[in-house]
């Protein structure tokens, strides 16, 4: 490509609406355009990075036996009555009626229509297994689009659905799912992580999510450096290692005044956060009826919403209002603790809490607390024991092969295994051999592909710009003459190198704009074009070309002999 | 490819909603599957042929200078509003509001997108010309999908969007692309023609459609077949030519008892129904005023509604009613004619009629007509002369180089110079040299993606069904072994060859499924590919494969050795 034939247009500053370094480069590398809330234009620049993650996608898909189809866009909301989403999504789902008034859901995902499909094509077990995907543009209405391609309400991504007999088939195609998406991220050249996933409202048997391992995360991503363990900190188990020891304070009532939280607490009394415990009261309403719950955690600890949901009974709670705390503990906020509860409230501690002993807890009374605190000796043993809280870094690894670690990550693809859960509501059966009726077993695989772009740079940029993983940029190698317009030797070299680069097959764009230099360079920097050659007169008089590496500190003097072999290998990397 | 790995669906019978030849075809073949009115869902088999198409386009419109980006398909109204389209277009226009109650189209083309990214991005002549595509999903809530892919709701097309500093950079941009699409519709391998369209309510300067040539087509084709003359009807200049005759018959009333119309008056009369003339009577209403006029048309000569808005006065006409026609007349309808016609009604005659003498006309009395009717002898000349009529073949090219041809074809492409109607309304501008503003000259370009399948087969198939042009064929070669899983030796030649095929660079696809030889070339005649190779014991045992194209009548011996250079002959023909 000669750049003079592309279009290429850099900015300075980002928009002050970009908050996030992916979204102000994207935007000042020229790779997208704003349209809407939410809604981008990909420009040519952009396009490019997107259609290499397309290709890769597709590549990998397609050799692990998928099968592309395209679903369509606009979905009749009758197939997503079928399944209850049209009800259970909330206004995420873009809704649209035609002119005669029926009504359509703008595709989020595509596992109703793909079931539909699959309904009434599939007879028998001979014609399974199955894997169907496409790469298709999806919307979703977010409440607060944000962050560029990261959090858009216009996405692209790749859905793929899979068909079993029975479980354990189900899993077999998981599995093979599961190993294209390795081969996939280890192609994008980023570096990543698959952990466990919590399987949400949606229930199924298991999930993977797939992240780009970046600072800027919004994920915390737990794994064990010893073992093989891994699971986003929603999922992740938090066990509590040794025992109770015995009570060794007496029981203390300590005037706390103004210290509602464990951290004023401790700073008050001098003692570690991790002596006192902190109280979470909860409220489960059910058909007009209110039962209490107080949740106890270590007060160095964070509860994890998602483990409390699990707990029996606590699927449908809520936070306790001021006036509910008021009236069943008789206390303001701030001041609760297990000492003295009784009916109505359940107390649930966390499994760390309940081997604490002279612990800090509050007294149910207005600035003070209990100090030396002790289960059995001061206070029943709690009713309910449950892993309440987000694991933290030295905790041990649930597979007892180390202690955790934790990292942040973008999620980028997920991986499902979903059972029976749409086969059933829409009486998706095949026939098996003894010609009996059953659901299909069901997964489905999702990967970002224009999140992908947003991940990447927030893995990969410097001051300068963005640093594309070779196999994602939009060009590999950027050819810059200096003075294409003034010197026909400097010309001749750059159109040689130009068709040799293309004969070799390496996406390659001369910059014949003619522009100067710095801001020549200072362009394909921040567009994080991987490699650069540098055509000069002075270099061609030693019979050398310039070579730099987008990560590179200073340029290399490669021999015009040599540069081909030297590209190729370097892009081989 | 391997079929056991695909996915093929046939089916025997075709749907009954499906009413023309190649819905019947890509519904029967398993190309595509009916999701919803109008919505298809791309079955891996037609999407293995959008994706042709899409290359071939890709290439060419690469190759021409445009380049790639994609713009969103939910676009905010506000830039619907700023053309006054939002307002302009009716129902066909999909509208959908988001969770704030903010509006937006989904696209049916995306003028007002990329205007509005032009107008943000280029400030300077230095930057133009430009052409900026996309290949993307498209949305039309069209009042009566029918037709399978041909007038579907949701679609692909491909648009292309010039950007010039005046109306000879316009021009030139406008032959590059119509030179492009010349050379993507050959590649295509179809029979087609670029016909001169009318420009519509756009406005604009000139304008061409692409046809695919086939019987079934919903247009028809007037072209000159010893000139270069072509357009589609509607825009074809009816010539009238000859002289005007001098009256040879006194005017005398007939009784014509219920012969309304100009078919009944002739053969009452005994003369040919090209000695009459018929009368349409339209009224146009403006701040409240009505005028009336009456229109001469040949009796067996047909309307041509475009070319009567055109005529001065008459853009917003609509017909008489039937009490108009009482109150103006005096007369029932069907007896009309220009005799004795006066003010406040202007007399429109089409340029054929204008040189007819002794014609046939209604008298403005029921029951009767005159015969023997003179221009200037028995009525005033006619007010206006224009031209009103559709051409009829024989009619003399408009290019003076020989007599006109009509043939009918379905329209898969439009190039259109849009001149300044968009810039202006959306304030696109750019500065000269002289730092003057002057708004941008803009071409617009679509190709019906797909379209373009339904196209292919109206024009390609027979009773057995479609027949693919080799470069828009799912497959260009299908392998069909007897015995694949019976014959070591037909397992071990077909495997062979299957590897030297796709070596060779054929899309290639194999038939490993275990049919019986009749429903394997069943499916494959009935999926339309191209070129079939048959491996069977008796022909090995001799040396040589099947061979047989999709039109061929009978297979031919290749010997073993020859086939693949054989294959890739026919593949590149």
């Amino acid at each position: 490509m000669r750049a003079s034939r592309f279009f290429i247009s850099t900015l300075k500053e980002a928009p002050s609406d970009a908050e996030i370094v992916s979204h102000k480069l994207m935007m000042r590398a020229g790779m997208i355009k704003r349209l809407g809330s939410g809604i981008y234009t990909y420009m040519p620049m952009g396009l490019k990075v997107i259609r290499k993650v397309e290709a890769i996608i597709r590549e990998e898909m397609n050799k692990s036996g998928a099968i592309e189809l395209l679903m369509p866009l606009v979905q009749p909301a009758e197939l997503w009555q079928e399944t209850g989403r049209w009800d259970k999504m909330g206004p995420e789902l873009m809704r649209v009626k035609d002119r005669h008034g029926r009504e359509f859901a703008i595709q989020p995902t595509s596992e109703e229509v793909i079931t539909d499909v699959v309904r009434s094509e599939i007879k028998s077990y001979k014609q399974l297994p199955l894997n169907f995907y496409h790469i298709q543009t999806k919307f979703r209405d977010e409440r607060r689009p944000r962050f560029g391609l990261m959090r858009g309400r216009e996405f692209t991504m790749k859905d793929a659905y899979s068909f079993d007999r029975d479980l354990e088939g189900m899993q077999k195609s998981y599995q093979i799912m599961f190993d294209a998406y390795v081969k996939i991220f280890t192609r994008f050249g980023l570096k990543f992580r698959a952990v466990a996933a919590d399987n949400g409202a949606i229930g199924g048997t298991g999930s993977h999510e797939f992240h780009v391992i970046a600072s800027t995360g919004e994920d915390a991503l737990v794994y064990c450096p010893t073992s093989d363990y891994a699971a986003n900190i929603e999922a992740a188990e938090a066990l509590a290692t040794g025992t109770r020891a015995a009570p060794a304070a007496a029981l203390e009532k300590t005037s706390t005044p103004k210290a509602q939280k464990c951290e004023d607490v401790a700073k008050l009394l001098k003692i570690d956060l991790s002596r006192t415990v902190k109280t979470i009261a909860l409220t489960v309403e059910q058909e007009g009826k209110k039962q209490y719950f107080m949740l106890l955690l270590r007060g160095d600890h964070e509860l994890n919403e998602i483990k409390v949901g699990k707990v029996p009974g606590l699927a449908q709670h809520r936070f306790s209002t001021e006036e509910e705390i008021q009236e069943v503990y008789g206390c303001v906020p701030g001041y609760l603790g297990p000492i003295g509860t009784k009916a109505p409230v359940t107390v649930v501690a966390d499994r760390t809490v309940a081997l604490m002993s002279d612990f800090v807890t509050g007294a149910n009374e207005a600035d003070y607390h209990y100090t030396g605190a002790n289960w059995g000796r001061d206070v029943a043993e709690p009713a309910i024991v449950a892993d309440l809280r987000n694991v933290v870094e030295g905790d041990a690894s649930p597979d007892g092969k180390g202690v955790l670690a934790i990292e942040r990550g973008i999620e980028v693809g997920h991986v499902f295994q979903l059972g029976t859960a749409y086969s059933q509501s829409m009486n998706a059966t095949f026939l098996d051999e003894q010609g009996k009726s059953a659901p299909l077993q069901m997964g489905c695989y999702g990967i970002g592909v224009t999140r992908i772009l947003g991940a990447a740079i927030e893995q990969n940029f410097d001051d300068k710009g963005i640093i594309w993983p070779t196999a994602l940029a939009p060009f590999e190698l950027v050819l810059c003459p200096m003075g294409y317009d003034r010197s026909d030797m400097v010309k001749e070299e750059t159109d040689k190198l130009y068709a040799a680069a293309e004969a070799a097959g390496i996406d390659v764009i001369v910059d014949d704009r003619g522009l100067r230099p710095g801001a020549m360079f200072a362009d394909w920097e921040l567009i994080g074009v991987p490699h650069r050659v540098v055509i000069g007169e002075r270099g061609l008089k030693e019979g050398n070309l310039e070579y730099q590496g987008r990560r590179d500190a200073e340029a290399t003097a490669v021999p015009v002999a040599d540069i081909i072999n030297f590209i190729k290998a370097k892009v081989q990397q």
